[in-house]
């Protein structure tokens, strides 16, 4: 049987796997920041309206700069971002999966390298490889902030073609101030004047469940900084695929010199905005998730556990001295939650509350099995 | 206003324009090879059927390995393709292009090259370079078609990592025999036979209009061997953008190791599994679209202009002295045809008998104004 090394892949892809986290059968599911709350019948009753629409028309290709779908995302980020932005301003795409990549192959690419603040959503660092572009691993404080001055003299030294700040922060939950954000901006700029700059891509993927409102004034003024949204965490969409950016119009242009033409197919179109006319709905989950998160953070407190900090539908939860094997036996007790490879941490995703309480229910249970540090 | 060339844009994207045909607002529209039959009202239905179930549970992410849809299409194939294939062998992806950006994501990239022979769909070179891969521009006959003796002279001389083959190859039309393809496969294994050979793929796009059947059956015992497929043409869904590939399982098991994880949206995986369900209709108006090519075909030379033999669901018909104003003399008649760069030819999507008969005329009128060569 032939296997993938017999094959003429590039060298850098032999012997690695794919990425994707277990997907195990087992009662409660909380290890990918999934929201919990199916759609609302009324919306799925919409989605069926406009994908019938759409269907009629299925023959011909979708709009190919999906123009009223990135109005209505503007409209959606006008309201809740505290700044105005217009269509032109804001590219949709398959997934910010698919955002992320088409910045590095418009921004990053061979020769080219980005950076990034580890841990951190480990995508960055995947696509990045997937499009040729080096990866820079940036440091985190013990308490997983970013520490500005380190960060900024690596900037200085390292010169990143492209920079990515995760805020809230996965798998951490850690929120970047908006004075960080811009002393990394004028840093990276400084560090690349003799060409025209680098791009800093802020990735708010959680920034609905934020107790900080989102970065997205900053955009005013900065053409390259970028931010990519999605409509997986808090339209409680992840199986739609949806992820859009919020940048200066110029880098909207300049993502459609690598897009693949008409990538974001006209189901796809239709069931966002279906979703979108029922924000206000979808909010109100947001609400309900994130005082679960807040619980999540009491009640593993009290039960003896180390937490950081979270602004995101997750909570980052330890410490331990082999947390592959307490990632186990959580999932023995039947929750699943996700080992991120981050020494001495796992992370869980904010479920419903009957959710929340069997994944209380088993790390105490846990605590007098297992040993902390 | 800040312009694409002030943002630190990789440098061969400076000064290029996106791709994409112009859609412009025209009674006739034929020029992007979309299939001008709605899909039949019971699809619709099961459509939007289908879709009602996948967005019930839109909060959890997709099948990552769509395998129930890979299951249907391994069906379809075995049944239409002359050669047995398993869930296995099929991997889908968000239309045919970005099958093919995955491939050269795996087996492309920086320091590596791909082959086709032009003209053919200009995708695989705009993706090679979106990919970092060089690009080997390589000859065809006058009358289209692949001469062998040269073709696997250049793939010897220039030792190609990824050989595009076309067929039936887009603009042109033209099918590409069995015999032709080994020739091609062996000298591209035989070049690089010091590493682990070249992967060889073949565009299907459009085989199901063709006279000959697929090339499916030479994947058997040839792991570097790719067949690219969409259901954007004969299943009349361009708005869909499903792609898919059969090869052996590395080479499946090989793109999961670049593609986005849970890159194939729920809503776009239900609405191909209803489609597939409706295979025998769908087919039935690709019957109706192959005699509205032949028609095209004859008529156009009984007019008296020169035609390529096609095997697609479109007709490349000239010659002109200046093409562009040939089609630009045919937008004046309000039918949109397309102009490929390829000197003195156009290309006609077979439409509807109604709207064949308008090109048609369209094309006598202007036969008494636009000099051809």
């Amino acid at each position: 049987m032939t296997g993938i090394d017999d094959l003429p892949i590039r060298d850098e892809l032999r012997g690695k796997s794919p990425y994707g986290a277990p997907q195990l059968d087992v009662p409660v599911r909380l290890n990918t920041n999934e929201n919990p709350y199916p759609l609302p019948e009324p919306l799925i009753e919409r989605i069926t309206e406009r994908v019938r629409e759409a269907a009629r028309e299925l023959n011909r290709y979708p709009d190919r700069e999906a123009v009223e779908l990135r109005t209505e995302l503007a409209r959606y980020l006008t309201r809740t971002g505290g700044y105005e932005v217009a269509p032109a301003n804001v590219w949709a795409a398959n997934g910010s999966n698919e955002i992320i990549q088409q910045l590095l192959q418009a921004f990053g690419g061979p020769g080219r390298t980005a950076l990034g603040f580890e841990p951190s959503y480990s995508m960055h660092a995947l696509i990045a490889r997937g499009t040729g572009t080096g990866w820079i691993s940036g440091l985190r404080n013990a308490d997983f902030t970013i520490d500005v001055e380190a960060a900024t003299a690596e900037i200085a030294a390292r010169r990143p073609d492209v920079v990515f700040i995760c805020s809230p922060n996965n798998p951490t939950g850690t929120a970047v101030d908006a004075g960080t954000v811009l002393a990394l901006y004028e840093a990276a700029q400084a560090a690349k004047a003799d060409t025209a700059g680098a791009l800093v891509v802020i990735d708010e993927a959680y920034v609905e469940f934020s107790h900080r409102p989102s970065l997205l004034p900053l955009i005013e003024g900065r053409p390259n900084l970028v931010l990519s949204r999605t409509m997986s965490k808090a339209f409680g969409a992840a199986g739609l695929r949806l992820g859009y950016l919020a940048a200066d119009p110029a880098v909207v242009d300049a993502v459609q010199l690598v897009r693949l033409p008409y990538h974001l197919s006209a189901v796809t179109q239709a069931t966002a905005l279906a979703a979108l006319e029922h924000t206000d709905t979808l909010l109100g989950y947001v609400d309900e998730l994130k005082a679960e998160r807040d619980r999540l953070v009491e009640e593993l407190c009290a039960i003896g556990y180390e937490v950081t900090d979270s602004d995101a539908n997750f909570v980052q939860f330890g410490r331990f001295e082999d947390s592959h094997s307490a990632w186990q036996a959580i999932l023995d007790h039947g929750v699943l939650v996700r080992d991120n490879g981050v020494p001495g941490w796992l992370r869980v995703t904010a479920g419903t509350p009957a959710e929340n309480d069997a994944f209380l229910d088993a790390v105490r249970a846990i605590k007098k099995e297992t040993p902390s540090t």
